[in-house]
């Protein structure tokens, strides 16, 4: 779990909460149809925008890119060069037993490839159209986020109306003009909430997550054809390292350039 | 059709309908001159804009890109096998009795130029260009939608101003004063649900339908060179399901790759 | 001229010009300096941003574009075929009786430079050089035209704020701060309208425009080249027809794929 | 001097003056705080975005930008045809007698090279450094007028909230309001004119004015390196020329076509 | 330290708290709570977006960037001329004496990978792989600040409909609406000054910085690839003068040109 993601929700929540409660009671800012025109007209526009399919797949991104520890690089190039060990030592069907303990699939459908004697070419290019999609469902769902973001105000500023109209319509009884407008506005703030401390933070986050996840299968990627070439398990550590800026690669880091 | 588009549409105007019956009269916010204002003067700047062509083709852009049901690629790739096994068994000239059953215009065109045995880089430059007027088409349709989307919020303000200036100028009866600013902001709210809930949207599906079928002719062009250039059905499968990502590819993909 | 530039512009017009007369007097829109801060004030903008030489050129490019039918690439096309043919049978030369029936200058130029035998390099890169002045003109007037769309909306609000500041100063006579907040929100309904109804749609037509111009300027250079070259008439029409997507080739198209 | 500069600047501030002396007294709107307000705020935040020398550099990029005339290229070009004349008739040490009269230290330059026996190579390489610098100047220069552009609105929106603050904390005697309020709104006002009228304008001029003189400095780039290598003063007129579009070529065009 | 950013500073905030103290007390100005919106939610905001280790790494890339003086490029050239002179003279190993008085530690990886004799393409590479990543972490640091400089106006607007619907919930004594309103719009006061005096121009410094340390960067690993391949210092020299443009090259210049 991105633990940055919950303690900005918690504290962004929590700071509205605290900031109305001080002064007013929260059931002033509680109004159900407000939330639903805001929630409800971002959803709907985000359905006429993009296919259903690609709506329900942006939850699955969405959790799957919070929910999940991202990979530490040096840790993933350790385990390649392991494998290149074994390949070099004991033949690349040898590999087929070390599939069984990853769990990334994508790594595990590469090896098997390697494993099977696809032709090279073929396991980059089924390996690079394999990454193209996770990156296009990465970016689709961002472009989900960033709808909400710009669609949740949009609603807002549309109930902010519908309810001025309402409120300009029936203005027999000037002490109901305060509430009225105070309720007009919930749906502008509600809006600007959702766009400002959920939609448009997520989908940055979205992108850096997807940034990471591309960077990690780019140097699977690199590791599986280097591993189905016989390279030597200490070029492979040293082709991989390449990727590393210099904070983060490990100790055996003088040795491989001294090489 | 797009079933994610009707329930959009539909979710978001129930819900508008919704938050005004609840509290008002529907025909408070109902004003054929503040319809008139949005759509006409939108529909204005759009001719000003674009050729009188561009407007009506995207009416079929839209009607098309909306309405058809998108191709699943596999049973594409499936088909394209097949018709490289006739090519393969009975030469390429028996294809000519395979191109009626087939519907699309694109695939037929491109299998009877392969059948006529016109040059393959005249086969493929015709093909492309083809494909760069459909993109161009649906730039158009979106680049219309986007319009739409820009000038009805537009148009939606200057009928509030107009509003707003002969309301200002007639002060003399205060109890006008709130129902004339009532209508004066409905222009603003309209031009608002037009750009939110219509244009906007429907310019994303546009973009991303149109992505769609691209995707699917850049599969058939790849298709018709390979079966134009006598290739086996086996590799012509292999290369075009290295388009597919691995989640849309079918059962016989395992096989594929151990080929 | 374009056809739906005059509907859109006297559509618009007559909208807004409905619109208000049907609620008050048009005496109460019009404001001749209101017209001027908006209008001279964007002026006074674009002057500061563009060289004189550029602004008027601009009034050059928008006549030029405007009035000017948009030519038909099939017709183009057989003239050039045409041509080819009379290079073939009489020799290049036969070329200079012919140019006395152009109205292109472009097109004259290029075929002047192939009957003069200048070196086809040379040829090429003054026509490319040409195209490129013309695209430079054109983006020149497109920018001019979004510039008005940007100055004309923001000198609106300066006038607005020149009003608010004087009528803010004046408070004495109540009656009195209706009509003049009136008087002060018409620069910003001028501004909206002279950008949203002219300046911005002019300024997307402008670019369609160009388009067009530079995909027949291309042709009209490859029809050069090949002419120059003494291609085949045949082979020049095929070459030129790859330009044209499927709906725009005329009926030769389907021998000339057959070639 | 840039006339359309000047011309801009004076109708555009007539203008304003004139809208509000027809109506106000030109005092109203004189106010030494919201100017240092906006002109100070706009200044700090342009100190805090760019380093000091950058600031000074851009005063110096506008003066030289905005009072130097425009170079003629035609004019350019002939002078580049003499020199290439000298070169060839009394070798290119002859040269050094001409650079005397030579104004432009960018050509000086690169003559100076050219007679020194410099590497041809390392002449493209230093004048090509130079000229990025050059451009890399202007652009500094355009994107600190935007930012002006861009932060004086924004301190104009902050003294007029200032002032609003000052002013609903005061509203004991409601006849101070209209004032407070009309002196609240002139930083609004200030900030909008110095971006729309001066800053955002200028920065289109610099922009523009950079490609006039980066199009100049390609000329003499390629006449220095066609002098360097000897090549025929008919030759060196012909590759330059071919930069000019066809209404900016003089009238040895049509030979030098022939040629 | 970057002079301009602290006078910037210093005079935007002076400024203010003059504009202010000289018509109120600076007391109606300070609210404790609203600075915690717009610094909370925009922090909240930030937290959500980014990973917790880039906007810690923040801190530290604008305490670095702004606390250290940006380094003379004529200095730097100078001195790997020396180390140039040294491994000319003394040999390649000779260079570890000097490594100990560098304090750049890109450059002394640089040049310690030299002397180990590591291979110069893998040197080439590791080095640009350390640029890219510190760009890359200049790219994260002024996102942040733009994203700062986004959510803080934001989060101000939302406090001030918070405040806006309190109000209007609460208009019983008509004597409290103007303070109330008052300390409501103080959140989009700050808001406005937290963007457009700290946050925007900052992320535009960073930016500039980021772009001289790649400069300086560039600079040194073509002076380490220079030296490992044992090239002549004059020639080191030469190469690496051609990065400065004519303005900042220093004495020699003149005759490393004749050269």
């Amino acid at each position: 779990m991105d633990i940055a993601t919950i303690i900005g929700l918690v504290m962004g929540t929590g700071l509205l909460l605290w900031a109305i409660m001080g002064k007013a009671d929260l059931s002033a800012f509680a109004d159900g149809g407000s939330v639903a025109i805001v929630l409800g007209g971002a959803a709907s526009a985000v359905l006429v925008a993009f296919p259903l399919k690609n709506v329900l797949g942006m939850m699955k991104v969405l959790k799957k890119t919070l929910l999940t520890k991202s990979q530490d690089p040096n840790a993933l190039i350790a385990d390649m060069v392991k494998y290149a060990e074994v390949a070099r030592r004991d033949g690349i069907l040898a590999l087929e037993n070390v599939t069984g303990d990853i769990t990334d699939p994508f790594l595990v459908s590469g090896i098997q490839m390697a494993v099977d004697g696809t032709d090279p070419d073929l396991i980059e290019n089924i390996m690079m159209s394999d990454l193209d999609a996770v990156e296009a469902r990465h970016a689709d769902g961002k472009s989900i986020m960033e709808s909400i973001g710009r669609y949740a105000p949009a609603f807002g500023m549309i109930g902010t109306l519908v309810g001025l109209v309402i409120m300009l319509g029936n203005m027999e009884d000037p002490s109901s003009i305060g509430p009225a407008m105070a309720v007009a506005l919930l749906t502008t703030m509600y809006g600007a909430v959702v766009a400002n401390l959920v939609a448009l933070p997520l989908a940055d986050k979205l992108a850096i997550r997807s940034r990471e996840e591309v960077f990690i299968k780019m140097i699977i990627i690199k590791a599986v054809m280097a591993i189905q070439s016989g390279d030597n398990p200490r070029i492979v550590e040293q082709k991989l390292k390449t990727f590393l800026p210099v904070g983060m690669r490990g100790s055996d880091d003088e040795s491989a350039r001294a090489a």
